[in-house]
């Protein structure tokens, strides 16, 4: 039995894709059985880095999608449209699809998983995130019998690499930003990078895999890294942490009605030295995901790259590969493959959820500042770990403040009086801990 | 639609797979289609730590497997045999089996794997390396688009909490494991773990996973942690390594008629500190893979444990549960769940392998010693990376030697030559280097 494979793109990760599937050898066998029937690009004429029969290439994307001989739809052409029409006009035809594309996931995955499950179809995303670490399935297959307390991760490679760049150097933020574009790690536009944007995408993902329900994309507080200074990843480390762009999706209970409440997030978290997370560095990504009963498990790898991508993607297909031959196309969908959203979920209110803090006010150098702002902490009790005066010069200093967990509308409160303090003369800045 | 649990043994995994069970709410829906049919117990009268209807039990384990009730076999007895029977009778009866027995899979698994390919049904172990992470699925379904060129890992807890505990306080062996076993995390009687045949069990079942085929269990080199001396710990530390007892699978290559050489060892290796496997640290395992195109992806978490092995456990339940949904209990085989062998593979004579190596030399204190050394490795063309001598009073010295990768053979051949030396007076460690 062979299976045709439709591809839309032939970039980095479709290239990748199609290496694989042109070199069998060594590979599983099922490898062996992927035909690949037709390619979308955009310019038949432009080089490509390997060897295709230019009759498998159309500029025609929907021409790929209605092709008899093509039973698997692979997407990894990016952007949101038209990746989600042709998704949905894949779904209709019949045809499973395999995408790398997190956004379209992201933003459109409710109605792109309804259409499938329609349809009797999968739409699988192992790609979607943490490029070829194996995180997808083991959320769908191997800790489907826990309960998932927390999911966090290093999901976004650039900033991991301007984040560890900052603190093994010292570096500034805009040093290394231009330096990782001219190394093509960051994109001309980095903003989805660097801003958290391609982080949330990807925690939306993960968070509806793990608590079984779609969170609302747009709603997730979302902070990057373009604000931190490198002062404050010196203090950082002084302290005992890293400085990391963390995704969280925390359970916060469940309603009376069944409504799963999670805390989902993107912000830079310092993490001390001794957790797995502070030891990602560079281009790599991991994700932590704890559970009860499993404890902690960390899947680690390559977040990105033509190579790790394909990986996944080739995964997605040969799973659907697997399968057909339990059933034939027409059979039932395998529940846990195709994923589909058991429970619903919400997002709790930020101000009720609760974080541990770092701080670090600008003030005067006088005697009682920093008993007046632990008083302030008093007053809407919230706990300080430790409270450090690093620098005093022309009669000003810097002070930096960890708090122990607090809940963020107290936090917030205590924060607006301390502003407030004569002997204040900035909050110059203000980032989570774990 | 319910599937009906059969449960052999229920000690810590087998009650922490029944309180899985027993508590659905907040986990995959599908656990609450599985229901606990039968288990059979040594002693009905012993107390157990969670309630279960009497009439469930039974001291007849061919009972559980004949059962009609019981659609799903759960060997988690441990021990070759009755396992092994056990296994082959549930099979033969039709049923699916999962099992956290790896030394039955690391001993009989070729067996069993042709018994439950011939009759159509799945023998899942996703608990039998490495307790509740996922590596088994992972290396079965996530990386089937890879060529494999290396598994290695920490795969047992318990001497990775003793050479942790001597890395981190300069401790003896001996001490350590004494501790190790006042608190549970090691046996009575050690030796499985300590001497690396537990790691070799589990390497052999990861290889047979990772390359598509089976290796000799019996022939793969083993060596464990036992003879370690804490002063070995100490002068890796020093020269920026962590020793940990590596079990490792490696592709050396393909025979002309298709058979994969393996190079398959267990051993205590220095790892350098900055890489991932160096700070696995405590009972906890972690398995690096890598793989073309995929890149190096890492696997982390709890190896051992009641809750974490029953997670696992229970996502194969829920794996063969899912997939019966896509054609019922007559279908095809997943060829990815199912894993069957697809190429011969052989382990390789070790002489001929290349590794790094660490040496540790007493010779006397005089000028010299060290061209003497130099010149034996040299005339092998042995590389070396440093010498190092440590310590020197009463006339004796301390040198210690990293080599660059050499071939086997060579290296020993070298040794044999500096044993003879008349400054060496002992060889007094020697281990591996990654």
């Amino acid at each position: 039995m062979t299976i045709g494979i439709g591809l839309l793109g032939l970039g980095t990760v479709g290239a990748g894709v199609a290496a694989i599937l042109s070199a069998p050898a060594g590979r599983h066998p099922l490898v062996d059985q992927l035909r690949l029937q037709r390619v979308a690009v955009r310019d038949l004429s432009r080089p490509r880095p390997l060897e295709l029969d230019p009759a498998l290439l159309t500029t025609d994307p929907e021409a790929v999608v209605q092709d008899p001989a093509v039973d698997i739809v692979v997407e990894v052409m990016g952007g949101l449209e038209p990746a989600r029409s042709l998704i949905l006009s894949a779904i209709a035809a019949g045809k499973s699809v395999v995408t790398a594309n997190k956004a379209v996931i992201a933003r459109h995955g409710q109605e792109i998983a309804a259409a499938a499950a329609a349809r009797g179809v999968y739409v699988l995303i192992e790609a979607a995130v943490g490029g070829g670490i194996p995180i997808i399935e083991p959320l769908k297959q191997s800790l489907g019998a826990n309960r998932i307390q927390r999911v966090s991760g290093i999901i976004n490679g650039t900033t991991n690499y301007i984040l560890t760049r900052m603190a093994d150097e010292g570096a500034l933020y805009g040093t290394v930003l231009a330096d990782a574009q001219a190394l093509g790690y960051a994109e001309a536009d980095p903003a989805a990078d660097v801003e958290g944007g391609d982080a949330a995408d990807k925690i939306a993902i993960l968070a509806g895999l793990a608590y079984g329900g779609g969170v609302e994309r747009s709603a997730i507080p979302t902070e990057g890294i373009s604000g931190l200074q490198a002062r404050d990843v010196s203090y950082a480390d002084q302290l005992g942490f890293r400085v990391k762009l963390l995704a969280v999706a925390q359970s916060e209970g469940t309603d009376p009605d069944g409504t799963e409440q999670l805390d989902v997030r993107v912000h830079p978290t310092l993490v001390p030295k001794d957790h797995p997370l502070a030891g990602v560095n560079g281009v790599n990504n991991a994700i932590l995901v704890e559970g009860d009963p499993v404890g902690r498990v960390m899947f680690y790898g390559p977040g990105a790259g033509a190579g790790p991508t394909a990986s996944a993607v080739v995964a997605d297909i040969l799973n659907i590969a697997g399968i057909r031959q339990v059933g034939g196309p027409s059979a039932g969908l395998d529940p846990l493959l195709a994923a589909g959203s058991w429970r619903r979920c919400r997002l709790v209110d930020p101000a009720v959820t609760r974080h541990r803090n770092y701080l670090r006010l600008q003030t005067t150098d006088q005697a009682g500042v920093i008993g007046r702002i632990g008083s302030c902490f008093g007053q809407e009790e919230v706990s300080i770990q430790s409270i450090v005066q690093f620098q005093a010069s022309g009669g000003e200093a810097e002070i930096v403040v960890i708090t122990h967990e607090v809940q963020e509308a107290r936090f917030r409160a205590a924060l607006t009086a301390i502003a407030a303090l004569p002997d204040v003369k900035a909050v110059a800045a203000c980032l989570r801990t774990l």
